[in-house]
């Protein structure tokens, strides 16, 4: 945890000898210091994946925009893919939601305890129910109703809302309406989801009721960036908890909260620190 | 914990009133000090389970054919599927194994060092490369080698080991070769398996890769009993541990290992002590 | 879980057999349809515990004075600690609360979400912060300012809200002031503290840096029934998250933050579910 | 995980700019590739810790002391504190017991496994209990027994086989005797013990008793390195397990015999692979 700005430098690119000393160099060169630094070689794919958090007083470069300009060389010498992102930007949160709003609820309160750096915009819903708590935050709040018939239209209307709020990233936060797969392409490595199981065991709207049937003995979620296959994006966190023969489905429903609430927040927060690298199907989370 | 000789009641029966005061009553009747006592009503079956563990000196039995005999005439009221066990005579269990033998190292110190009450009577294995290590208990090793064309008799001389040690349980501790169907259904409840991923997620031989493959973000494994269809047997007990972008397959194999072990220790602990009670493809597990 | 109300009989006594027999009996004979039951016998201090969760329109009472008039008579021959509650009376919950909300707003949360059986009935706390949005829950909210001056007096206050709101339990959802002893022994086993460490470690006010000094690798928290010595009263529940060199002390507030909720919750579920038995300075906990 | 010989290169320096750039320029142009990179900065103590481990055949150097002869002037230029070590020189390891051994079995296990690097060279023991088991293993036993007239000279006599073992790290696996402080001073970062409660809480001989009278809901182990003071030592690595009310002492030895096994043998595995940094009384341990 650091209180000044801090630029990220996120980069990956095929695996060669250099890459490390020609990006400290270059941060070295320009005063940087570093607050956080994080690696990783797959050796499989023969790729490079780097995470660099620099304090931005610390740097010479008067903005953003120059320390992009002058990375420009080292990037191309690398055949890099990468960005800088600043702290001081937070990403801008669109959180859509249906009627069990306990990960709502916990991202809001996040949100006003600036547990970290997000920033919602807006609250998007297919019901009513959620309405008052997010105006109370003062937060824009957008009834969409969605019925089969009007899908498509509906799902226009939320691009368009995320578009007027210049959203960064989407939450699915228990949305149970099934995202068409050209917006999943469009927004890719944009939309977050929360899945209440374990996956890949549970794919689909009931896993509780799968879970309970199959007699698991650990009941879990899944945060993961929604893909055009349902429950198939890359998984960016995950985590369990215990269960036995004495919990009915409502009791694993009531456990399994804690455990969405918790794995979507860390997700996020992974997410909004640019902290996650999608790679082929595949997540690198620097934590 | 107890140092004496423990008489352990199993009943599954068709829930109604008065079945615990009834068995309770009957217990106190002959002057049994009970040690531990488990129910569990399934309101969806409308199925009650019952497990209670009795100190069998303080009973006025002579012997568990007596309590047996007596407790008769209570069991025929309810209906009950029930089974009464003694403390004093250990699960005489024949372990199976291939090259990895981790599973195996792990069950044979917990035997030796009475960690809980079993005998490993046998050990097979269709590799030689434990031989030595299990004959140093003077435990009895037979080698069955397998091979596409064997398989059948191989698995015919399993099961007449198995009846010849008077085997109460069989235990595949990583043993890399499926079991035929009707051999399962022979020994239905009494074939545990260890598997190496916290199912139903990742099914067969590879679950790691699998598990590399998805990216999740935790992986696991699951005690269970063996059926006819593969890997879908009753489960007994799971956990998981925590892995990331860093692990590589390697790595995901060494981890799992100690997964594994406890896992397979845990859920055959349950078993030997009559702990666990099969219904339909679930399982009751009384801790 | 269960729709119908119910009773639950809570029972600490002397170990002798034909308890079980006993209150099993008891409730056969009227009619009673048990949800849950638990027991626990301490062969140390051979003492039984016991809970059961009845049905209530199952039983033959027209109410839970005649329960309670009837069981008397079992319950003088074993010599019985005992108590009927039904679960159609809330426990009434007083919850205060300092500056730090995250513990308040996971309750409030929790409640109106109806996860378990509690109403809030007041909130109190020595700073103003959180007014606002407990009252968006319509709840009172009482702003009593603490000094060393006045503290005894500010006591004397919360004690006087806690009788007039005829409270059952006062909870101390991070309420950073230490209670007077003679107030904890008045409201004895009804006082839940949630302290932010892995008790018996880092009592004080200051656990994390503590466990930061200390350099430990795992944090956690702590709910235990309050009593005269600070942070040694009978605990209810813990839990631990993973931390390692790389977190600040900042990093362990933030991530201790979700255990303690987490465990706040859980504990106070256990509290007014009654299903906690104190018993010297530990508890039993019939989950 | 990597098959070919690697060397590990381990740095702690004051903290300023470049160090990253000096240290991975340097590498680079000798031609390193490097198979992990672990940074961490202390901001109270501004002090920078660095591991790097790398291909041993990609290096230009011939062996290991050209690399220490040619790193020394970046060493000491940024005035760091270092070394060189290669994974062909497994760390030899002394193993030392009492009666209680579920960890000796544990690490010989792991040993001829070959689950990481290190080689048992001894087992030293103050009973006979173990003798055969290690000597099954091929690995010489010394019988050494103690008693409170004999400590010094039987430490005296341990130390001495130590040396003559070239023992690189002596692990008290449960090894109930307290080694002397000067002993402790000596081997300063090499004894590694293994205490059987969630450090620092339960310190001593007995606390798994204290753990069941303090009524904890969950039991632990700590690896950490010995100092003259009982049980104060820099922690490496830490585990807990859940108890509860129905768990008696014995129950809670064994539980924690689980837990004991899998946290000496991490700790022991990033000792040996030279991932822990001991600074001041903390560590720094890069997984």
């Amino acid at each position: 945890m650091n209180n000044g700005t801090t630029y990220t430098l996120v980069i990956s690119c095929p695996d060669q000898r250099g890459i490390v000393a020609a990006v400290s160099s270059f941060i070295a060169a320009h005063q940087g210091s570093i607050v956080e630094a994080d690696y990783h070689t797959d050796r499989e794919l023969n790729r490079f994946f780097m995470r660099q958090e620099i304090l931005a007083e610390s740097l010479s470069f008067t903005n953003q925009d120059e320390f992009r300009q002058k990375f420009k060389e080292t990037a191309k010498k690398f055949k890099m893919e990468w960005k800088i992102t600043s702290s001081a930007q937070k990403k801008r949160t669109v959180v859509l939601v249906s009627q069990e709003d306990h990960c709502l609820a916990d991202l809001l309160y996040r949100w006003r305890a600036e547990e970290f750096d997000f920033d919602i915009v807006a609250v998007i819903s297919n019901h009513e129910t959620t309405k008052s708590f997010v105006e109370w935050h003062n937060i824009p709040f957008h009834y969409i109703p969605m019925s089969k018939e009007n899908k498509g239209e509906a799902f226009g209307q939320i691009e368009a809302l995320f578009k007027k709020y210049q959203g960064d990233v989407m939450v699915l936060a228990r949305f149970m309406q099934i995202v068409p797969a050209d917006l999943c392409e469009r927004l890719y490595g944009r939309i977050i989801n929360i899945h209440h199981s374990f996956l890949p065991s549970f794919v689909g709207g009931k896993p509780y009721h799968q879970a309970y049937e199959r007699g698991v003995k650990l009941i879990g979620a899944t945060c993961h960036y929604a893909t055009a296959v349902l429950d198939e994006g890359p998984i960016i966190e995950q985590d369990v908890i215990r269960v036995d023969h004495s919990h009915s489905i409502p009791d694993m429903i009531r456990l399994g909260k804690d455990v969405e609430k918790m794995v979507l927040a860390r997700g996020l927060r992974y997410h909004v620190e640019d902290r996650v690298i999608i790679h082929q199907n595949k997540t690198i989370v620097f934590k």
